[in-house]
């Protein structure tokens, strides 16, 4: 297994602190989520159906029909590699690393390419796997140039994965599928519901066909499928997340900056600051209760978002004590 | 896709009747469910960690430490073939179809023969899959008959699907796994927790490490793992539901044999009728707004267990109508 975010229970007992001390601003979640609906019974007693109003709400936010929902893009991200015979794959790098490994672990040639390089060699390859945003660098590569890349190369696959792209749903590419476009979005970050595990692929009807079908039946569960068939409708809400998304990624980025940790990169969902000190940071504020994300190659933090004023001015406290 | 019970959404079409007005007894699902706790909202919000007490709470219940929660035994059904190279597999039947079905799909030589018949044959294979209940028939196969067979065996690899076993635990193959032995378990029969998609794998760790690598990070939901979490721990209420499930499939097999339909097989969660008219049963059900399980080789009806006496009134008032 990879590592991930998200492992508070880890970081709590390696720095000896209970788990409810901690800020944890390890992962791309957005903390401002969606306030959950009660879930019927029935959800949890019955075997999920396919035709229970999820699949129409995602049509509806996503703008496209060639959609299948998943048991989170992880799930897409695992079976999709299955579907392709042995295959020359690029995939940009860093990114999210459960897409190289992935496809390696599928027995497909994998070539790790920083952005340029990928995109000036895109012709040599079968399938090109894109992040954008990217996590954890937070670049989005422009929504033209990805569908001429598309248009111009020999037909491969190209994949992207969009899963922190829900404040700017006009860049996505879900309503631009074709034969050879895979695009990933993902629940989980703007609707602060990583734990429901959903997600959705756009792609050509015979590929979503084949991802079905490989997936087998009932692969969501059933209150996931209810709770997020309402907040893929609550329209009025996604407007002021995707404001409150935008606000709060400034501030952090001011924050950081204000430190002499001016990020790098980062997008609505996280900053992200490449700096050769990073492991040594990661552990002085782990030691102050503040979990960040570290990456070793580059040297890096990822830094989510901040919940509140109070969690703001714990992660500004800790930062100054660091700077003294 | 295969054909399942429990689709009410597409009976409720066909025979042109409002889902609420339907008595679904298409499913081997307990009418008698775990009552449902509160789920905290940061099940829903965070993602799942592996050391939230599930894996505890499954190795008490299960009474091994070798087990391993999965996204529904489905999941678990659909990623064991690729685990293996190709291998010349036999799977009883008549069985739940899935299995058969997923191990074609990863390109193994399947065979499918009557339970006696496969264990004749048994060291002819490379992988034998069981099923215990059996699903539709209900017949369980002797717990020593079967480690017997496993010992005989030129090690091949026995896959036992208990996911009907729960009220007769002490029968369980699942604290007797070795190398070879694979029983899969299942939450959503006996806890009436079918939405929730949660089941469990037991196995030697080998297996069970590549199963986790193949399936990859946060397969089951957050409220998924809190729910079942608890269920598991509720001895209590085991107890009852053992004895509700008995006496509901007694009442429910003598009110078939009553109305000249004598189960030929079932089990706690089921009744199995296998006779040449059961099609014309089923719809003749079915215009009468109660769902069965119809198969067709061999032609036979699954009955569920009706969950009230207003139920078991139903189908006895339309069973008389329909001998009338």
């Amino acid at each position: 297994m990879l590592e991930h975010g998200g492992r508070l229970g880890r970081a709590a007992r390696e720095f000896s602190m209970p788990r409810e001390a901690w800020l944890d601003l390890s992962t791309g979640i957005s903390p401002h989520a969606w306030p959950l609906p009660p879930v019927p019974a029935s959800a949890w007693h019955r075997l999920p159906e396919d035709d229970d109003g999820l699949l129409d709400a995602a049509r509806d936010y996503y703008g496209t029909d060639h959609v299948l929902p998943v048991a989170g893009s992880q799930a897409a991200i695992g079976a999709l590699p299955r579907l392709r015979p042995p295959s020359r794959v690029a995939v940009v790098d860093p990114a999210y690393a459960e897409h190289a490994h992935a496809w390696r672990q599928a027995g497909h040639e994998v070539v790790a390419l920083p952005l340029e390089e990928l995109l000036a060699h895109a012709s040599t390859f079968d399938v090109l796997v894109l992040v954008r945003p990217n996590n954890p660098t937070g670049v989005c590569l422009d929504r033209h140039r990805l569908l001429e890349l598309h248009a111009d190369a020999r037909r491969p696959w190209l994949l992207v994965d969009e899963a922190f792209i829900d404040t700017q749903p006009e860049q996505s590419l879900v309503s631009h599928v074709r034969e050879g476009l895979i695009v990933l979005r993902s629940v989980g970050k703007f609707f602060g519901l990583a734990g429901a595990r959903a997600g959705f692929v756009a792609a050509w009807p015979a590929l979503l066909e084949a991802l079905a079908e490989a997936l087998g039946p009932w692969t969501l569960a059933g209150p996931t499928r209810h709770v997020v068939a309402q907040a893929l409708a609550d329209r009025a809400w996604q407007a002021s997340a995707r404001t409150w998304l935008r606000d709060a990624s400034a501030r952090l980025a001011a924050l950081l900056t204000r430190h002499d940790l001016r990020p790098s990169g980062g997008c609505e969902f996280f900053q992200y600051c490449e700096r050769p000190d990073a492991e040594a940071l990661y552990r002085a504020l782990a030691t102050r209760g503040i979990l960040v994300r570290h990456f070793s190659a580059p040297q890096a933090l990822r830094f989510g978002l901040p919940a509140d004023d109070t969690a703001f001015a714990r992660l500004d406290r800790a930062l100054t004590e660091l700077r003294a």
